[in-house]
């Protein structure tokens, strides 16, 4: 990616403990840390045998170094490839790899491995969840989304002919090793996607996190130190808000801001990511929150400016009309956030700010007013 | 059934708890329960909506009493029905079930009910667990077995390819409602067989529980108030096993006394149901557990012989000759063994008894020793 600061080929690892009783687990952050990945599974599940799960883009570039490093730590395992893209988080690849998983004998304290992006870490924690009512579980995210959001708090699954992320599990992994060398081989589109969620974090309850963040996303970009602290905090502020609510019963759902009318746009455009990627619908989400939270009175157009700077500081859309391609009217919109599983009972409920940090949890918003403020955006 | 005793229409109601934290429920127990199902959901899942799934042999029996009782409590409800039989426990029925609560609309908070026996238990339960993340479940079991064993604990799950139960989620109901009044539908094959789990709970624990089944076991098979008392108690039983080991990783074992036989019994003829099923398996495997503790030296010849009069009283099979047909030999039956999921790294475990209600789970023994056993027993 950028070429202007050059990082180190090994970082020193920083932990990140996940805090769920009986179910807790570390994620490991650091780079080059795949080279050593043998060991820290061995150290945590020793004797384990393995189920490497990877897609095949994933397999091509970092196969061979995993499995060395099992190799290397003394682990038998076997691999399992599958097609790369969303469309393999599906009920056929779920039954696909749990007989094959049963074909390779795993016992029930053996392990299952993802070793790729959200897709494959979703699919194949799903299938973790299921074979023998629960297999070991390790996560070894290759994307910045999946280290920062979809590798922590459990959340496993595939889609529905009805949805996305619509049938699955929480299930939480024994050990997550997020190795943000392996963030170099993304393409700066991904990067970008995935730096939305981590934007979030400080958004959604740490100002200070944010601040910083509008100083070094650079050196974040570029792979610094600043990388390895930025998915850490991240994780640390996403471990926090599990701990409290493990099953989303509650404060879980300010994970969400940005993430209704996110997923809205991602379903307007039928999840073409041609045309949008889930972190640029969060991206635009979020400033779609900011700007709904400045309309209902609850901040000022300052905050409003600073969000939408730092967001298109680092590239990311902030407006519906980026979406490149024709876009539904409101109505379609409203009709799609009202079908949106966060929806409860009928009420809508959004997460809203009172300020940079400052998230909270809104149960009663009125729909009109949503839909007069989404049909002003679309003609803006 | 017999009618040498005539029991009440509606007997007064027994409640068991299960004691697992935030995941307690209740397990009501009662004659004609089911006409105020309605009633006992609405309290519990207040303004729920249900999807009820009810294979076709149980849908004709009991569906309209069923649905009746929901109309009355004012729920909202729909019936998925499935066909009967073991084989329903697959993939391509868990995929159309999850598809078709989605269809109905359900959201996180609302019910899936699963009316029917150990199939439709299992099934509903995996699905119930899988969709949204989990949905509340309900359990309505119709059947003997269903009633004392599958409905209670959380496991469900459904068959691969490589064997039965192998795919599943650990997933509690938060009302078990069992009408023991239904059970006078049941065929006497099928009572006589879930009895065999009834039998397990006093052999297993309870040499108190097993002493007032053999002087009460009429009464039971009848449908007196007797037989409220021994589901009750089974339940009981196994609520205090589970809630002392949900995820089974050690005391939960006993529950499977006579059962790695019984498993590799029912293997042995394919799961053909014409010719074995569970519960006659788990008579057969109970009566080769006390006889090969017995042959360890671990009790007496009067011990084996009060187990055997009191199954063969109740009309259980306690021999592998009294399976029709041919069955393959003691090295089938190993290889069979070897690959049961309760199989830890190799050793062989089994669950052995020292006296009538003092079983514990042995996890070293002699592969060698199983084998010569079983050929004694193939060959007598």
């Amino acid at each position: 990616m950028a070429d202007t600061i050059v990082a180190e080929p090994i970082s020193e690892e920083q932990t990140v403990r996940v805090d769920l009783g009986a179910r807790s687990y570390d994620i490991e952050i650091g780079r080059g840390l795949m080279q050593a990945a043998g060991s820290q599974i061995a150290a945590v599940l020793p004797g384990s045998r393995l189920a490497v799960v990877a897609d095949e883009t994933v397999a091509g570039l970092h196969l061979e170094t995993f499995t060395d490093s099992l190799s290397a730590a003394g682990l038998d395992y076997t691999v399992l490839t599958v097609p790369a893209g969303e469309s393999t988080k599906c009920f056929s690849q779920f039954e696909r790899l749990c007989d094959e998983v049963l074909d390779a004998r795993l016992e029930r304290g053996d392990a299952v491995v993802a070793l790729g992006g959200g897709v494959v870490g979703d699919l194949t924690g799903f299938v973790a969840s299921a074979v023998r009512r629960g297999m070991a579980f390790v996560q070894v995210p290759t994307t910045l989304l999946a280290q920062v959001d979809s590798s922590v708090g459990g959340k496993t699954g595939i889609n529905a002919r009805h949805g996305k992320n619509l049938i699955g599990a929480f299930y939480q992994p024994a050990l997550v090793l997020a190795d943000t060398a392996v963030l170099d081989t993304l393409p700066l589109r991904d990067f970008r996607a995935g730096y939305a969620e981590v934007a979030k974090y400080g958004l959604l309850g740490d100002a200070e996190f944010f601040a910083w963040l509008e100083q070094n996303w650079q050196a974040v970009f570029a792979g610094g130190p600043e990388r390895d602290e930025a998915v850490a905090r991240s994780c640390q502020a996403k471990a926090d808000i599990v701990a409290a609510d493990e099953f989303e019963a509650g404060k879980r759902a300010l994970l969400n801001l940005g993430h209704t009318f996110g997923h809205a746009l991602e379903a307007a455009v039928s999840y073409e990511t041609t045309r949008l990627v889930h972190g640029e619908g969060v991206s635009i989400g979020m400033m779609l929150a900011h700007e709904f939270s400045q309309r209902l009175g609850l901040i000022s157009d300052e905050t409003v400016s600073r969000v939408h700077k730092h967001l298109t500081d680092v590239g990311l859309p902030v407006r519906i009309q980026e979406i490149p391609g024709q876009l539904p009217k409101a109505d379609t919109f409203m009709d799609i956030i009202a079908q949106d599983k966060k929806v409860s009972r009928g009420a809508l409920t959004f997460v809203l700010t009172r300020g940079i940090g400052e998230a909270f949890v809104e149960k009663g918003v009125d729909p009109a007013v949503v839909s007069d403020f989404l049909k002003e955006k679309l003609e803006a």
